[in-house]
């Protein structure tokens, strides 16, 4: 592939801080006259949006697991095609809110899908692309789920689920933080806004140089 | 799984005559006594049948083959999970326009989709499930696309193909039935009509038994 774009990914729970930290990187990179897109998964792309409706508001028909998960890949795909891989290809730098590493947080950890499963779907959709960076953002589940519940607005299908489910998905994060060290910076995003942006701006230097 | 119910799909390129057959087997079935629920693929869910919608009418973004096939096996999971495998344990027989040998002929031997990327798929979303019998309609090509073109109605993304795909797609139903004979019963569908239902019938009395 040819790459010349960085490829940020944003993970982390509910209410871990990703709305307000998007904008803010973004100025950031865009400050160091970086050119930058903001995306999102799942979504991104017109049929990845639609596919995004059908997982998050399929309330009148239970979505399998084995289902859930096809869809995510599926969003995916269309996602990695029209709009991510071009844009590096172009020299932009891609920010995007989630990405496969929230598939193994929620899925894999949440609802237990197998993380074998999750591997070989990874790598029949991305072969070997992965983020340059991820930025992890952490916090206690109790405090992301009461930020996320102040924000107004109803609580969608996944935001529904249980307080053990989210900690699992942390647990999962963290996981994942561990196996890839080197492209996962955990980000202690329950400490003041200045000193998290501070840890932000430390990690994204180091794809500066 | 509980299973007493015969799971039986049809199989065939454009205009093999499925449409016809599909109401003389249900027939033919009914007759025995049988409980029997007719569905199709893609499809059968309501979410299922979205995804249909999703991937015979996104002429306004390009699916791109993974994604395709992300969906195909998607809309199985829920058609699986919500219609036959509920069915048959009920003891109802099943009986599927298209299933997965479908996605072998088209994803697999049309657009040249990873065969053992299928068998993964196939595995992870159906367990150790496979229809009982398989009736392939088998006609050469042309004569097939004549008859979908005098059906009227225009043709969809997937009719829209062209000649040389849909002998692709001929050539590995084909393969299929070879490499399952037990399964799969070629059906010689550009015969009378009534010698075709004559071998359909010949066929389906060997469920009976």
């Amino acid at each position: 592939m040819n790459k010349s774009g960085k490829f940020i990914t944003l993970e982390g729970g509910e209410g871990v801080g990703k709305t307000t930290n998007i904008p803010f990187i973004k100025n950031y990179l865009q400050d160091q006259n970086i050119p930058v897109i903001v995306t999102r998964e799942p979504g991104g792309t017109r049929l990845a949006e639609k596919i995004r409706e059908l997982l998050l508001h399929a309330n009148d028909e239970t979505v399998t697991s084995h289902a859930e998960i096809l869809l995510i890949f599926a969003a995916r795909a269309q996602h990695l095609n029209h709009v991510i891989i071009p844009a590096l290809a172009q020299g932009h730098w891609v920010l995007c809110d989630r990405f496969t590493d929230a598939t193994y947080a929620y899925q894999g950890g949440g609802r237990g899908m197998s993380l074998e499963a999750i591997s070989w779907l990874e790598n029949f959709v991305q072969d070997d692309l992965r983020p340059d960076i991820t930025l992890l953002l952490d916090v206690p589940v109790e405090t992301g789920m009461a930020r996320a519940k102040n924000r107004g607005g109803g609580l969608d299908r996944f935001e529904s689920e249980r307080l053990q489910f989210f900690n699992q998905v942390r647990q999962a994060y963290l996981k994942q933080a561990q196996q890839y060290p080197e492209r996962i910076k955990v980000i202690k995003a329950y400490q003041p806004l200045d000193i998290v942006q501070k840890a932000i701006v430390e990690t994204l230097k180091s794809l500066l140089t």
